[in-house]
């Protein structure tokens, strides 16, 4: 009987825990479930085969010690900091490790030890990054294959909500940490290269350069760049590539009235605003426009952004309640701070809400001469509350991955990411029986 | 005979060390001046009576302690974070000191040693801070006196290049750290109250949101918001003050080009640019432009910010060399890097060339039941190339706290700034002696 050791017990997790006890008995796995919070590891694994629930300190060396040596491989759903004394565990005691997370400089270093203890450890075993690395790799690779040379790739994924569940003006809702979502884009510029040339997007100009990107069956959605496409380049090996662009995509719409906070300021997370505890959302719009009791603040906001009442941002800015006379409710905050509170009493997920995952690639290539454009993409949409797009596309490639280690089908040694086909091409095979599907298009 | 003592001959010790000079005979001083640089020190006592140059290591303790010890008082021109240590032995070995340096908390905190060790700590005793306390203090107190209420208070100071050497259209020149002035603004809104509204401008907003400020003489001046103006509300005892403003002056038009560049990205500090060794001006304000081979860098950048080739936005721009093909000239270089070294060919001073300190306030109040409105402001021009408008700004207000501390004319004791009358009445006079005079104007 193969053990596996899954720490960690939080919302991405549940996906991951539930295949593992679906395929428990057949594959002859004992699986243990531990948290912090015992309560959520026994809920995670309510009626499944196989299963123990435990609680202990992943922080403490001792007891995170005797928690590894008992089992055959290890999975780290702990927030991505606390990784790395896992993983030097894990090599010390000789055991596999899996991640869901970027890899570190850190973790880097251990591949030969990890080598020499005859393990792997796999990093970014998640969506994004994840199922992003291996549909991209998986293409990239085919075209390589067939002589082509690949000039550009651009790739965006986004967590929104379910077309069923969407009914809002902003065709959103927080489906994963809204602070992660105020604080989108800030602390640099996001860097780029076209057609050869390295671009810069500073932040405030940040949801003002979208693309659109279509797909069928779907309204049309739009991407705005993330901070970091040059690393893919070396991941990928892309070094000479003339366009890379990786980015998040919303639903059109999203990024112009968005756009409104960042000019306004509202999305700064650096200072404490004077005043919350008195402060309405009026007036913590107002104390980002021109003092002038002249006029209301509708039309001063409308005046600054230059866009009328009946435009499509105004809005989504007034279904938002951001004109509202009524308090903030907060006794301290950040412009980022109060601007989440205000967007988390509309935007949150109602209940029987669901949410979906949506990734898309395009790749242009030279093939015989010829110019060609590939698109590929995949939409996940999650079953209810619990196991979300987000759960099954963050855990299942885990799951399938430890299926594949501990029955010596998948038998790299040292520090990975899923980007050699070893790991892609059986881990996207399952997924796609699984309803996590990439479907190809040739544009042109 | 009193003994002094200078720890620092950088540029800014020069009009302080010139002064102490030109009064050691009359006033039985002994000056030591002292820099890491002996020459330095050397040079800055040159022709001057009862001076001594020396070198010590003002980070070591007891090479500090051992200078401190056989003088009456000290003045730290050091970098600010290195007043702590000169502090902390002033206050044991029972010496006065003066700094020109914002006070911390740090030093804030050594008020009840200071007075029982018997000697002042006086801070902020420079241009800004320091001229701008005392001036704004003075006509505070007296509206106070005369039973008058404040109701508003902006002020804004500007380090600029004096009319005879303003020849280019930007109307400015680097006359001092030219890092500070790229990276000006930015790590935080600017925050002030305007009516009793608190107002916050992002830093990407504050070179458009400028007011333009009139002094008789001269042409127009405009200014843009500090960030810090709501803590000067209790360093002046102006808590229920309806509207507080401080900011920095520059010749109008100036921050319309300048804003150019910060809506570009060109100002961001945090991030390393690729392939700077290659890369030319045009390259490097082609790289914050979408990519389109169809139209050129200036039509681009042109349709970018909204402005015409013939815009003096433009010409400035243009006369900087930013369309330039020549190479930058850097190894590397962060985007506020690379701007700072195209700007420094163009914009210091020539030999010759002087500066000009511009400092403003405006003061609204009620007296008698009716609103005034009066104005002040201050222009000083450099005499040469060492002893600048700069020099002397931050340096005489020290000279003159010197003669009235060691003359026994200016007793307290304890943590101070400049804001006691006792302190201010006689620094302002002898300023206005030395040619540094507050013009007041009645507006209204």
């Amino acid at each position: 009987m193969k053990k596996i050791l899954i720490i960690g017990a939080g919302r991405s997790s549940s996906s991951l825990i539930k295949y593992l006890g679906d395929h428990a008995i057949q594959e002859n796995w004992s699986i243990t479930v531990s948290d912090r919070d015992l309560s959520l590891a026994e809920e995670r694994i309510q009626g499944l085969d196989n299963c123990v629930a435990q609680s202990f300190d992943a922080l403490n060396p001792t007891e995170r010690e005797e928690a590894i040596e008992s089992h055959d491989l290890i999975v780290s759903m702990l927030p991505a900091r606390f990784h790395i004394g896992v993983v030097e565990d894990c090599i010390r005691l000789k055991k596999n490790i899996i991640t869901p997370s970027y890899v570190t400089e850190e973790i880097k270093a251990l591949d030969d030890s990890a080598k020499e203890a005859g393990v792997i450890v796999l990093n970014e075993m998640g969506l994004d990054p994840g199922i992003d690395h291996m549909s991209a790799m998986k293409i990239l690779d085919e075209i390589k294959e067939r002589g082509g040379v690949i000039e550009g790739f651009k790739s965006f994924t986004g967590g929104l909500v379910a077309p069923e569940s969407d009914n809002n003006p902003w065709n959103y809702k927080f489906t994963w940490n809204p602070r992660n979502v105020v604080l989108a884009g800030q602390g640099g510029a996001a860097e780029y290269i076209r057609k050869g040339k390295y671009k810069y997007i500073p932040y405030h100009k940040l949801f003002q350069r979208t693309e659109t990107i279509k797909i069928e069956g779907y309204s049309d959605f739009e991407g705005y760049a993330n901070r970091d496409s040059l690393k893919y380049r070396a991941v990928y090996g892309l070094e000479n590539i003339d366009t890379i662009y990786r980015g998040t995509l919303r639903k059109k719409g999203y990024a112009a009235a968005w756009d409104s906070f960042v000019q306004l300021g509202m999305t700064d997370d650096t200072y404490n605003l004077e005043g919350v505890p008195t402060m309405t959302k009026r007036d913590f719009l107002n104390s980002f426009l021109t003092y002038n009791t002249g006029i209301s603040v509708e039309d001063k906001l409308c005046e600054r952004l230059s866009i009328t009442t009946d435009s499509e941002v105004f809005k989504k800015l007034k279904w938002l309640g951001i004109f509202d006379k009524t308090l903030i409710d907060l006794n301290e905050a950040t412009p980022a701070q109060a601007l989440q509170k205000i967007m988390e009493e509309k935007l949150s997920l109602d209940a029987g809400d669901k949410d979906m995952i949506v990734m898309w690639h395009q790749f242009h290539y030279i093939l015989n001469g010829e110019k060609h454009v590939l698109e590929s993409h995949m939409v996940a949409i999650g079953e209810d509350e619990i196991y979300t797009g987000m759960a099954k596309t963050v855990g299942l490639p885990i799951a399938i991955a430890i299926k594949h280690i501990l029955n010596g089908t998948m038998t790299m040694k040292g520090v990975h990411l899923p980007i050699h086909k070893d790991i892609y091409l059986p881990v996207l095979k399952e997924l796609s029986e699984l309803g996590i599907v990439f479907h190809e298009r040739n544009v042109s």
